[in-house]
Formats: C-alpha cells, structure tokens, sequence
C-alpha cells in the first residue's frame, strides 16, 4: 500500500523502530499535552479558500534569508538520525539536497559535520547549537560549521535544562545517546569518546551573551524556541535576522502553547523586521499553508524527517519531503495562491462569535 | 429491522460495497476534517420549538428557479452512480421524479445524460460542469443538456485539482472510475472510451470566462462551492444566478468550515438577490429545517443518495428521499412552521453567553 | 451491591427490561442529542458553596400551587408504567405518596384514574392530558379527573405530533402499546379496546383553545413543553397558573435546548407571575439544587421512576425518590442553604471568561 | 521501570490496595465531576516560558506562615494512613522531615499525635480539625496540639456533612475506617475504641464561633475548604491567618470549580493580606508553578502521599516529594524563574480570544 501522507510513515516507523528509540523520538516532556497539541491545534483553524482565480500556474517556492528554496518547508534539528538509519544525517542531507529544501544540523547529529557536507556538497544547511559550557568549545564549532558552509547559525534558547521526558527516565535511555554524539568531540581526534553529556548544556547564557556570539561569526544568528512576544521583543533589540517559533516539539516544557497558536503573538511583536519561522506539528500541506498565512516564511518538520529515515533512509526523507510539497502545491491551489506572496491572513477563518 | 434514517442506509451500504467503493464514496480530503464537521456541526445548532399553533396543515413545498418542488431537498451531483447499482444515474432520476425533487446531474455521470432523461422524462432535473480544459466540449456538454431540458447549469468553482484523497491514494483507485465516464466521451460515438482523465479540470477558469458561459445558454447559472462573502459578492457582480454553499462534501480542501457554519456568511453576502442552496453534512429532517432557518432555499444531498442506491437500488433513493421529507415534515411540526415561509431565524437558538 | 444512586438503577433496569421496553424507556427522538444533553448540560453548571453557617437543622420541604411536598421533587408524566411492573402506576402512586410528592399522572397511564387513586388516596396528584382529537373525550377526561381529586390540570403542548423516535421504527413497537391505553376508553366499559392510536394527538389545538380548557374546569392549568421565553409570555397572557419547562426527555423534538439550559430564559420572561418547574435530565441532589438555584419551583422526574419500576416496583420507586430527596440534603448542607427559600442564583457558578 | 511521575506512583498503588481501600482513596463524592476536573483543570493552563536569562542557579525553597521550607510543596491532611502501609502516619511524618516540607496531620490520623511527633521530632507540622460535636473535646485536641509542637491550627469548613460517596456506599465501607481513629479517643486511654463515628461532625459551628477557636490556641488558624470570594472575605474579617483553596479533592460536594479555577476569585478578594494556599490535584512540577503564579504560597498534596505509602511506605512518600521538587525545579528553570519570588502571573498564558 503506497505511503499517503506523513501519517502513514508515522506509523510504519513506529512498526521499524525499538521501543526506546521510538519512544525518545516520539516522547514529549511530561505528559505529552503540548507535543499533541503542537498537532491538534493547525486541525481547529480552518481555511477560507477563494475560487475562479487562474490556477494554471502554482509557484510554491520562496527565499529565506535570501536563499531560494523550493518551497517553505525546511528541516528542523533533531539529533542521533543513527538511531533511525545507518548513514544518518547524511541520508538527511542528501535527501534535503535532492528536494531543495533547508536543511538545519544539529549540535547533536550522529554524523560529523564534515561527513554530512561530504555527502551533500551543494545543499543548504543551517547550523543549531546547543550552547556548551566550555565557551571555547561554541567558537569552535561555529566557526568550523562557517568555514563549512552553513550558511546561519540557529541557536536554541528553550534548553536551560533538560526537559522532564518520562519515557525515557522509565528506559533509562541516557548512555546509549550519548555515544552518537560526534560534533562535540574536538574535530582532530573525530573517532574519541564525546567529552560531554547529552544534558550538559550551559544554563548560564543569557541576552547578554548573544554578542560575543556575534563577534565570533558572519553568519545571520537565528533564536529556536521564543514563545513570547517579551522574548521576541528582546531578540529584536539583541539584533538576531530571525526567530524560530518552537516549544521544541513538546520535548521541552510541557503545557505551552502550540507552536501555530504562539506564532500570531511573535509575528505581531516582530513586525516584519525580521524573518520568522515555525516548528511544532506540521504534518500536511494544509498545516504549511496556514502557518504562511500567519505570517511564518517557512516552516520546519523534526519528526517526520526520522519517520522517513526509519522507514526508507534517504528515499523516504526525499518522500516526506515531496509528499508535503505536492500537498502544499494544492493547498495553495485550492485556496487561490498563485505564489507564496498571495497567502495571507484571510486565508483564515477567525472565530464567527 | 426497517432502515429508520439516513445513517441507517449508511452502515448497510458499508456492508454492501467493495472497500475502494466504499472510501471512494465516504472519504474526504486529508484526514477528513471538514467531512466529519459538515455533519458535526448541523448538531451543534439548537432550534427553538415553539407550540401551540394550529398544526392541522403543514406544507413542505416550495421552489428553486421559479420551479415547484415536493420539499426544499434536492440531490448534490455525485459521480459514477454505476459503482452503487447496475443502473446508476437512471434509478437516481427516477426516485428523483417519483418523490419530486431537483436532480443536479453531474459531467461525470455513469450514464448518458440522453439515457438518464429517458428514464424519468417529466423530473426536474440540473447539469452540473467540470470545466473541460477542451473549451469546445463544454459548449457542447451545456447545448447538449439544455436541449434535453435540463433547468439549470450547475457550474463546480472548488475544482482547480482535485482534493488530496488519500484513500484513493492507497487504494490506487485512478482508472477504475474513469472507465465510467460516459459524457465526456463525444455523443457520436457512446460506446468508446472516455478522452480525458477524471482529474483533467481546467484550472485555468476564472470570474473573466463567466460571460462566455452565459453567452452559451439561457440557463440559469449556479456556482458550486462558494464558501465566502468574498465570493459570493464576486457571483452577484458577475450575474449568476444562484449559489450553492458547498464545500465538495469534504472531499476537496480540507479543514474548511463546515457548510452549515458557512451558510450564514454567504447569506449575508447575498442579500437575498439570488436563491442560495447548501449541500454537505444533511441527514435529517432537522437539518433540512436549519439550513432554511439560516437561509437556504433548498438543501442537497450527496452521499445519502448513493447509501440508497447500493442499499436497494432505486427504492432505496425514492426511501431516502421520503424518510428525509418525513422528518422535515415533523420538524416543521414540532417547531409550528406550517409553510416553508414560516421558516426563520428565530428558530435558530444562538448562544446563550 | 447496594444500589446507591438513581444510576445504578438505571443500569439495572436495562438488565430487567426487555429489548423493546427498554428502547421505548430510554430512547430519545432522532439522534438522541437533546436526551444526552439534558444530563449532561447539568454536569457544567458549577455550584458555589458558602461554609460556617449554622447546618444542625436544613429542612428540604416546599409548595407547589399551595400544596405542601416533602422536597422539590415530583414524579413527570410517563406512560404505560405496566412496562416496567405489573402494579404500574398503582405501584407509583403508592410511592409517591409514602414518599410526599406530587405525582403527574399521565393519560396514557396503563391503570385507570380510579384505580390510580384507590390505591393511594391521600397523594397529592396532578393530571396530564394529551389534548384528543375527539374534544369531548377530553371534557370528560378533566372532569372525571378533577372529581376524582387531581389538584391541577397539566397540558403538554409539545406533541403537535409525534416525535421521531428511530429506536421504536426499528423495533415495529406501535400496537403493543396502544394496548396498555386505558384511560382513553369510555370509564363505562373500562375493560374494551382504546379506540385511539397512541399517535392521534389533536394536532389543531392552538392559544385559542385555552380559554374552552378554563371554561371546564375549576384546577390550575399547568403548560408543559415551553422551552421559549416567547411562549412562556403568550402563557402568561393566556393565564395559566405554571409551565414546566421540558424537552419531554428529549423524546420529541432533537437538537433542542436541555431544559436545565432553557430555563433561564422562561424564568426572565415568566418574571415570578407563575411556579415554573423542569423535567429532565435529573439524575442527583445537585441537579434538583441547580435547578432551583436558576429559578425552578419544583423539578420533576421521568425515567428514573420507571428505572425504580423496573427494578423493584413501588419500593424501587420509594427508593428513588428516597435517595434523592437525601442527596438533595447534603447538597443544601454543603452550600450553606437551609431552607428552599435560601438557594438562589449565587450558587451558580457563571463562566469565568 | 523506575517510577518517573506521580501517576506512575497512582497506577502502581491501585494494583498494590484492595478494592474498598482503593476506592475510599481514589474516590470523590458524587459522580467524580470535581475530582477529575481537579486535575484536568490544570492541563488547561498554558504556560509562557521566558528564557536567555542566566539559569544556573535556581531556588525553589519559600516559606508559610514564617517557617522555612525546601519547596512550595507540602502535604495535605487526609486520613487513615494506615490503610495504606503499616506505619501509617509515621511514615508520612518521616517522609516529609526529610525532605523538609510541611506535613498538615489529620484529626482522623491512624496513629496517635504523640507518636507522630516521636517519629520525626524535627518536622514542621500543621494540625487539621475536623470540629467535634463535643465542644470540649475540640479543645483537648487543639491544646494537645500545640504542646506537641504543631505550628498552626487547619479548621476544615468543607464538612457540615459528610459527602455523598457512592463507592463507600456500594463498597458499605463505615466501620471499618472508623477502626482506625486514634485521635478521637482520650489521649488517656490511648488503646480504646474511638468514641465517634467518622461522620459524626457538628454542622453547627458557624463564623460565630471562630472567637472561641482563637481564644484556645495561640496558633495561627487556617481555614481550609474556601472556594469563593465571599467566604474569603468573611475569612479576613474573622481574622484568619491563611485559607487554603480547597474542594476537598472532590469528596465533598461534587459539581464545583476545580480548586485551581477558585484561586484567582480568592486571591482576588484576599488582596495579600494572609497566605493562600490550594490543594487539589496537583501531579506534577508544572502544576505547583501554575497554582504559585496564579498566586498561591504553597501547594498541598493529598492523595499522591497515599500512592507513595501504598508502594513504598516512607521512601514511597519521599520519592513523590522528590520528584515533585525535581519537576518544579525543571519548571522553573525552563520558564525563566530563578527563585520563587520571580513567579508571577506574566507566567500564564490567558485566552488568545
């Protein structure tokens, strides 16, 4: 039976994964409210399409931070894509290439940095870093992701300390992770054990940080995990080129907002002077669109580019890619959308109270 | 057990049909959203009954385009009648002249419309186009079913593609229905195979090509598939006249409002200078007395007339269409309606906030 | 297993009671969303209680058209009790006097008047009439019943006709209970076949008529049915002396208001001019105390009295009455009330928005 | 599997209690409207997480009524402890010494106060009182109390009555928790039977006598069981020292707000003029966070202390306060709050509308 939807991989890759390594990628911190919320919520906002617009052609594709991509649909950082297929990340990156999508490495990939450009030399990347205590260790890998060719750096705000995930507290999953971690052992000795634990993450930065990050880079910086239009104010005033909206996909605080409901607040704090993005429940075509018509210039998935990789490595990244690409090439036809441009807030049914 | 309502023919034609059959009559677009809120939201609604008015006589006829009809229900165009019974659309037109309703015929009828009209030469009947990107064949589709007596041409507006369906997806259901096709094939030659796939809709018709339209026919035209105010007032400036409330029964753009909620909107918007109809989500007598409390001139039904016909054929449609004007009939009783003109807005309870 | 709330006899009586019984008893016209709601809107209402006051003595008693009842609690019109146990109706009155309450004979009682009262004379008693087609068969129904010393005359007004109940289409249950009709048999040959359909209800009667109801009898008319604050002004106007605000148990008209929801809007238009009282969806102490918090006089009780029928007779009953006038005191104690005069709408907890 | 959450700890216990226990534990009164509402209420409550500012030291201890304790988690009283391990209340005293948080010990304690005390000298202990009809022995009580070193008097207000408990009745459950009442007897004849029946409390006492309760005790006086804004005005002008937000975990009177839902109408009308504390369903770190920025000190937890008991006996009951404090811990440091004072209402996201 062919694969559908990103749904239908959901549940095939459940079938092909171990119990603790589908339920770290699945899991969410504490009970599970806002990771299925991220999910529920983009089904209670309903579309108003408009009809006898000349659909004959559809351009879904856009630029963010000035890079044209094919559509506005991007690849969020998880960790450990090991845990899903042998080749990993790289399987991701060939993948992303192939569709011409952005695709955002993170600090926790199971691949070198260098392994995954290797094996997609002409793809777009982003890199997201997990802060480290060890400051030199950030420089490090900032600039080594720069002289690579990522091409901004996405640093994740949301990680203070490691979110409460039950699950895997009940499978006691912490050692095994940690031996995927390839990037945080120093780059000469690539074969070593990680110097770090997964949890170790610097609690201490703050606002205040952000401009040596600056002074360390070229690189457009990007904030991961703002909920707020405080912190969205505070990023502005930091100087950041953009936000990415996500409550890391429920696996950090529970019991906050969907991703698609704080979106509107940031984008109304933002005004427009910097690009914003969304992460958190995306899982058709539909869903992208709604998130553009919200002001989003793209949109991530996280868990369905594993789902890919479990089911069919790099051909089912490239699958979940294009299945949500056709989707959104009609959504938009559908609603009327000719290009990117044309989607905007009336494309949403607010409340008829 | 008698079939006592509506749903009752649903689980039994379940039971009676193939399951590609089956999805293909009962899925809708994407995860089927909108097609479960069509009927969810009728039962949302609250009506307000009011007694003791003289209820001796109650009338449930009235009109559509200046034509009488037995009751304000009509039959939605449906396609491919033929995967229901041997007959297909003849029994459909049929039990739609024994019980004297409106049957919207769609462009992808299971049988020729000349074989269709044989059947059940003295019932009022409709022609619904798919816009044929052969502009040719939609002239000749119009003249042809206005010189067998058609009353109306039922333009379809929420076709620029079609709706991701993902059961047929699965159920790689392609070629199956388009054998069925029989009036899109050259009227010449009845017996060959159709020229076109059933997802080849021109995607290029916009507000311009209207006048060409009318300019084919003295038909009253009816656009299919208007969900906003937007639309609704683009209609009016364009001339039509009439609108159906629709949202493809769910098959098409997911995660619209259903058609009920949208009615109001589109009423609004209209002013009451052209007769508006809805179809979507009708199983009962108290839905029929909603839609007309809301506006409607008359409500459709699609999927319960297929219920009928894979459960008994043509009795099974002229039951359908009689249990539903049964139950209308009491719900004009229970509310002391005695004429559909005594149907109003007061009847509608609105939130008690 | 004590049973210990008017649920648990609700489970029982479904093990007791035969298939088509049951359906009968339980079943709600159409989908049965008015009959679910009617329980479930009292479960949203929110009590406020008040702590500190001087509980050693609360007294439940009250009047309902001057006549002294041990708690605001009555038995609502129900037909054909010899469903449920042999005694029927005997069995209830017997019941309702032990227990102090008013007991709303129904016309479609399976014992007659006479033996109704024989069995428990000193009851307090009220008639409900099914306004026949045959007027004089209706004078002689309200003066047999004001001689045999019913103390008010209750109209239902909200069976126009009869309501469309799926369950009892299916189970063909139309002439076995036409059987149990013996109240609408000439009192001279009690023992003869009814000479009417249980369905011939006068479906003409209108506000007109009222005043010939007046003018038979000397009893307080009581309108059962009002759901609306328009009715409830044309039966001020009319000069009735109560209304009792019903859905019938969601058995007529579907999609309407739950009773306990319509409530307010009679209580605002009825201004204290008359007693309004509800049937419903009853099921505990804290349903009779909302309802008289939000205005009621008296609330009255359908199916559990046929639920106590079914499971131990006119001791069931007892019990039922029994349990709920004590659930009753414990909800009066833990919201400070101590006397009937005391609840009022400060007990209820209005949305927080 | 280690037990990771407070509900594990509730799943486990079920398995480990019989029936009658479990249900006299897990039950509330009625239908169990208020009890599940206690918790699902807060799962409602978003949460608005602020970060990037320096978290490497966060400080989750407070204090009430002038005590230092380590978190603003402390133990609310409920009875019988010795229904779920043998200890019983010395168990729970033990636990919460340890881990340095206010246990509140019940009148209806299964071990004497004396020996509560002996088991862990140095704990910070609260005496709740259920008033006794018995004026005299209330005074035993209170003075017996503070001479034991207990710091503070909880007068429960919620009982003028016992609530209605189907399950008790079902499970016919009275005589054997009264078995188990230690403190009602004479301290002198320390292994009599109890003098009283559980449900015999005097419904007579009234804010009157709060005088005469404040001329016993030098201990500041709690009232625990306050739900609305007038009572707590009342509160503040009977001169009380703290309320504690309560429905009794749902085992009183069914069908009230959820405690979580009462607070901001109590904060409200307290102003800050003394300590408002809410127990009530509380499960997780987050839920203390919400209920300390809606505004209360401190949180108290009732049946969570019975699921550790039943598991683990003491370390059981050390084990949910642990996890507790570690969960707030999380919560703060993932929203920002580096020390209690920083938890504010800008915490709670309040309806997008």
């Amino acid at each position: 039976m062919p694969l559908a939807c990103l749904t239908d991989f959901q549940a095939l890759a459940r079938e092909r994964l171990s119990k603790s390594s589908w339920d770290y990628i699945d899991g969410g911190a504490g009970e599970g409210v806002t990771r299925d919320d991220n999910v529920a919520a983009f089904k209670k906002i309903q579309l108003r399409p408009r009809y006898l617009r000349d659909m004959s052609k559809v351009d879904i594709s856009t630029t963010i931070q000035g890079e044209k991509i094919s559509a506005p649909i991007g690849i969020s950082p998880t960790g450990f894509h090991r845990l899903a297929c042998t080749d990993g990340e790289m399987s991701t990156a060939r993948a992303a290439q192939a569709t011409d999508v952005c695709y955002i490495t993170s600090t926790y990939a199971s691949c070198t940095l260098e392994d995954i450009v290797t094996a997609a030399p002409r793809g777009l990347r982003w890199f997201q870093l997990y802060v480290q205590p060890d400051r030199q260790l950030n420089k490090q890998l900032i600039q080594r992701a720069e002289s690579l060719g990522f091409k901004a750096l996405v640093i994740t705000v949301d990680v203070p300390t490691l979110g409460n995930r039950r699950h895997d507290i009940r499978n006691q999953l912490d050692l095994k992770t940690n031996l995927l971690l390839k990037n945080l052992q120093s780059p000469q000795e690539g074969s070593g054990m990680p110097n770090l634990q997964m949890t170790a993450i610097d609690p201490s930065i703050s606002w205040n940080d952000l401009s040596w990050f600056q002074s360390l880079t070229n690189l457009p910086i990007i904030l991961k995990g703002i909920l707020t239009r405080e912190d969205a104010e505070l990023a502005l005033k930091h100087n950041v080129q953009g936000i990415i909206v996500s409550n890391h996909g429920g696996r950090q605080l529970d019991e906050v907002s969907a991703s698609i409901d704080a979106l509107p607040e940031v984008i109304a704090a933002v005004k427009g002077k910097v690009e914003v993005y969304v992460d958190g429940g995306i899982r058709s075509g539909n869903d992208v669109l709604k998130a553009l018509a919200l002001g989003a210039k793209c949109v991530f998935i996280g868990r369905p580019i594993l789902w890919g990789l479990a089911c069919q490595g790099e051909s089912g990244v490239e699958e979940v890619l294009n299945i949500l690409k056709k989707e959104f090439h009609i959504s938009m036809t559908l609603t009327g959308c000719r290009s990117v441009a044309e989607i905007n807030r009336d494309l949403i049914q607010f409340s008829r109270l």
